[in-house]
C-alpha cells in the first residue's frame, strides 16, 4: 500500500503557509461555529469586496451570446458592454467553449500589449505574451523553463510569497535567499544581493534568475526607480534573468510612491540582453477576481528558440481558461471616458482603492501604537507584515543550537503565536516564518482586506491578545 | 545570453504532437488563406458544435447575479436555471470572484459524488474529490505526487494520448510502454502488460502506476468489464496505482459496448487496496466545453496522509478556475425531467451524440473502402486512429539500422505523410508516431468532429491524396 514514503520527496518538502496548518485549523473552528476573520490570503471578494460590474456584464454576455440579441439586453446592459461582447465574439468566433491558442486568444494578447504601451510608453510585442491561469501558473512555467538541473538557483527575497519557495522545492531547484532591508522600508540592497549570490556560487549553485516582487508581498513596499535600476544592473552583471512579480501594480496607496515596471526602466536603460519575465494578474488590483484565474506573462529579451519552448510547455496543458482570459481582457481594456459604463466603473474602482488605502493607513497607525508590535506602513499591495517582539523564553539557550535548530525553534514560536491568536480571537494570519524573516525577528502577515469596521475591532483584539500573550514571559 | 542549452532538458525532450509542428504549419497556411479542416484536436466547439444552452445560462447568471433579480430574467431564462443559479450562490455566497477551497467548492464536490453514485450505484466520498482546470491538470498533479525519483515508472498504453509521455519527460520519470492489441480492437493484453513491466524492472525502473484510457484516445476503443478486471488484478499483483482516464465516458457509439468505470468494477471485486485515480472532464462528452477547463479527479484507496499531500499541491496553485467549476457542476447535475430546461437539454444532448455516432460510422465505413487504409470502427471517444500502409522505400534497409534509428525513420515517414496531406488537402491530422505505434506500422489520428458534410468530402480527399501519394513508390 502507498504511504508517504512512496511519494515525491520534493512535494513532501514543499510548504505553502498561506493555506497551511493554521488555515486548516481556522476551517475547523469555523465549522464548530466560531467567527473567523480570514486575513491569511489576498482574496478580496471572500471579504465582501464586490466585483466590478463591467467585468461581470462582459462575462455574462460572452458566456451566453443569445442574450446579446435578446431585446431585453438593451435594458439591462450598457451599450458599450454589448458592443464589446460582440467584438469579443467577432474576434473569437468559436466562443468561450473552445480551446484557444495555447498562449491565449490573439486579440487579447494584442490588447495586453496596448495596455503595456499605454502604461509605460514603450512598445510591447503581443507574440511575446502568454495568458495563463493566474500569475502563479505563469511563474511556475518560467521556473520549469529555466530549471536546468538541481543546482539551478533562483534568488528570492526574504520575506517572500511562498509560491516561490514551494515551487523551488517542488521542482527540486535551489533557493538563493536575499534579505530585504526592513529598516529601509524593505528595499533591496546591492551588497546583500552580491553577498548572497557569491555564497550560493561558492556552494556550487548556478544562479539562473532573480525574483523581485513589486509592490511587495508580504512587505507592501513599493520599489524606487533607483532600486529597480540597481537590480537590472545586478542581473546583467551576473547574466541571470529577472522574474518581475508585478501583480499589485494597481495597489499603490502612498502619494510618495509610484509603480515603475521593470520593462519600462529596462527600456529607459536601453538594456536588451537581460531576459525579463513580467507577471500580472486579475486577482489583485481593484478587480480582485481571484476565482477566475486570469493573468499573463510578458517576456522580453528572449531568443525565439527559447520562447518556443515555453509555448510548447503551455500547449501540453492546452490553454488557460477562457473566462479568465475575458477577465484579463476586461482588465487591460476598461471602459473609455465617452462610454456608458465609464462612470460606474470609475466609481467602483475609486471606492475600492480608496477604502484599501484608508485601511492600510489605519492599520499601520493603530498597530504602531501597540507596544511590542511595529509595521512599516504598507505603500502598496494588500498586506501588512507586522513585526512582533517576543521575549526570550526561559531555559532556552540559542547558543547551544545549530543554525537549523534555531530556525526551526523560531518558526515554532511564531507559528504558536499565530495559532493562539486564532484560537483566542478568530483572527487568521500567517506566521512570518512562512515567508521567511531574519533570524531572531518575528512577524506575521495579515491582509487589510476585511471591511473597515472589522479592521478597527481587529486591531483592538490584536492588542489585547498581544499583551495577554506577553504575560507568560514575565 | 540565454539559449536552448541553458534550459530544462526535460522540457526540451517533451513532445506534444497534438499541437506540434504540423499544427503550426496549418496555422501558417490558414494565414495565407488556405482552408484548413482541423482534425488534430478534440475541440468540438471550434468545429461548429454549439454549447449546451443550460450550461451557458447557468454560467451567465452566476457570473452576473444582478440579472437573477432583474424582472426580465423570467422572460429570458427557464425557472429551474434561475433557481439553480440562486442555489449556487447560496452554497457559495462569496461568488465566482473569490478563490474557492483548493480542492474546489464543497457543494460541487458533493454533487460529483452523487453523480458517481447515480452512475455506478456505489458510494463516493466528496472529501476525496478534487476539482481541477481540466483533466490534464489533475493527471499532472497525480504524476507529481507519485513520482518518487527518476526511476519511477508509469505504464502507458501505446498508442497513447501524448499528455502522458510529455508529462513523464517533463517530470523526468520513466515511461513503461505497453502495446494495445490493434487486432483485438485495441484491448489490453495481460501477457503484454506482464512482459512490459518485467522488462522495465529488469532495467532498474520502479513501476508506480498504470495509465488506462477508456474509452481510448487515440484508439476509440471501449474496454470490456473483463479487460478492466484483468487490469485491476494486474495492478494489485504488482502493487501499483491505477490512473483511469475516463474523460470520454459519455462518448459511446456502439450498441455492443458499455462504459464501465474502474471505480464500479473495483467495487464489485471488493478490492480496497489498489489506489485509484479516476479523471473526468467537461471538455468532451456532449458538452465539449474545452475552453472552460473543468474537470475532476476522484480518488480511492489512498491513505489520508497521502491524500493531504495532493491537496497541498493544489493549494500551491490556489484553486481551479471557478467558471470551470460551475461547468463541472452543470455536467454532474443536469436538468431533471420535471424541470423547464429538461426538454431542450435532452434535445441538444441527443442531437450531438447522434451526429457523433453517425460520423464515426460513416468515417469507418468509407475509410475501410480505401485501399491501403484501415480503421477499427471507433466504439467511443472522438477519434479515428487510421492505419495506413506505406510501401518500403527503395534504398532503405532497416536491417542496417538500430532500433532507435528505425523508430526515428518511421516517425519521419508518417510525419511527412501528414504534412503532405495538410499541404495538398488542408486536412490537419496528427501522425501516429505522436501517439506511439508498433514498429513497422503507420497511422494517423483524426477527430470526427467536423460537420457531417465535411466528413464526406474529407474522406474523398483522403482517398485521392493517398492514391496519389502511393504513386511515388511505384
Amino acid at each position: 500500500m502507498i504511504t508517504k514514503k512512496n511519494l515525491n520527496p520534493n512535494l513532501l518538502r514543499a510548504e505553502y503557509a498561506v493555506r497551511g496548518e493554521i488555515v486548516q485549523r481556522a476551517y475547523e473552528l469555523e465549522k464548530e461555529g466560531k467567527k473567523i476573520i480570514y486575513c491569511n490570503i489576498g482574496n478580496p471578494q471572500a471579504l465582501k469586496q464586490k466585483p466590478i460590474t463591467y467585468v461581470r456584464q462582459l462575462l455574462c454576455l460572452t458566456e451566453y451570446p443569445t442574450l446579446i440579441t435578446d431585446p431585453i439586453a438593451k435594458n439591462s446592459f450598457p451599450s458599450d458592454v454589448i458592443e464589446k461582447a460582440k467584438y469579443v465574439l467577432s474576434e473569437n468566433p468559436i466562443g468561450l467553449g473552445a480551446y484557444s491558442q495555447s498562449e491565449g486568444m490573439v486579440f487579447i494578447r494584442k490588447a495586453i500589449a496596448q495596455f503595456i504601451k499605454n502604461r509605460d510608453g514603450i512598445e510591447s510585442d503581443p507574440t511575446r505574451i502568454i495568458i495563463t491561469d493566474g500569475a502563479s501558473k505563469a511563474i511556475q512555467s518560467v521556473f520549469t523553463l529555466l530549471m536546468k538541473n538541481s543546482n539551478s538557483g533562483f534568488m528570492t527575497p526574504i520575506p517572500q510569497y511562498p509560491l516561490y519557495s514551494a515551487t523551488i522545492e517542488l521542482y527540486g531547484a535551489k533557493q538563493i535567499k536575499y534579505y530585504l532591508d526592513e529598516e529601509k522600508h524593505w528595499e533591496l540592497n546591492e551588497s546583500e544581493l552580491e553577498s548572497s549570490i557569491k555564497e550560493a556560487k561558492k556552494s556550487g549553485i548556478e544562479p539562473v534568475a532573480i525574483v523581485v516582487i513589486n509592490p511587495g508581498n508580504p512587505t507592501g513596499a513599493v520599489l524606487s526607480k533607483e532600486n529597480i535600476k540597481m537590480i537590472i544592473n545586478f542581473a546583467r552583471k551576473h547574466d541571470i534573468s529577472i522574474l518581475a512579480d508585478e501583480v499589485y501594480q494597481e495597489n499603490i496607496y502612498s502619494e510618495n510612491n509610484k509603480f515603475y515596471s521593470f520593462a519600462k526602466i529596462m527600456n529607459e536603460m536601453k538594456i536588451t540582453d537581460v531576459p525579463l519575465f513580467s507577471f500580472h494578474s486579475t486577482s489583485k488590483g481593484f478587480f480582485g477576481e481571484c476565482g477566475h484565474r486570469g493573468g499573463y506573462a510578458e517576456i522580453r529579451n528572449l531568443p525565439a528558440e527559447v520562447y518556443e519552448e515555453i509555448v510548447k510547455l503551455q500547449s501540453i496543458g492546452l490553454c488557460s481558461n477562457t473566462a479568465g482570459q475575458i477577465v484579463t481582457y476586461a482588465m487591460v481594456n476598461p471602459p473609455k471616458e465617452n462610454e456608458e459604463s465609464y462612470d460606474l466603473y470609475i466609481k467602483e474602482k475609486t471606492a475600492i482603492l480608496k477604502e484599501l488605502k484608508k485601511k492600510a493607513e489605519i492599520l499601520a497607525e493603530e498597530i504602531n501604537k501597540i507596544k511590542g508590535m511595529s509595521l512599516k506602513s504598507p505603500q502598496g499591495a494588500m498586506y501588512a507584515f507586522v513585526r512582533i517582539d517576543l521575549p526570550d523564553e526561559k531555559g532556552v539557550n540559542l547558543k547551544n543550537m545549530t543554525e537549523k535548530e534555531i530556525s526551526e525553534y523560531e518558526a515554532k514560536r511564531d507559528g504558536e503565536y499565530c495559532l493562539r491568536l486564532l484560537e483566542e480571537t478568530g483572527i487568521c494570519v500567517v506566521p512570518g516564518s512562512g515567508f521567511g524573516q531574519k533570524p531572531h525577528t518575528y512577524h506575521f502577515r495579515m491582509t487589510f482586506l476585511p471591511p473597515l469596521e472589522d479592521i478597527k475591532e481587529l486591531v483592538k483584539k490584536l492588542k489585547d491578545f498581544h499583551l495577554k500573550y506577553l504575560k507568560r514571559f514575565e
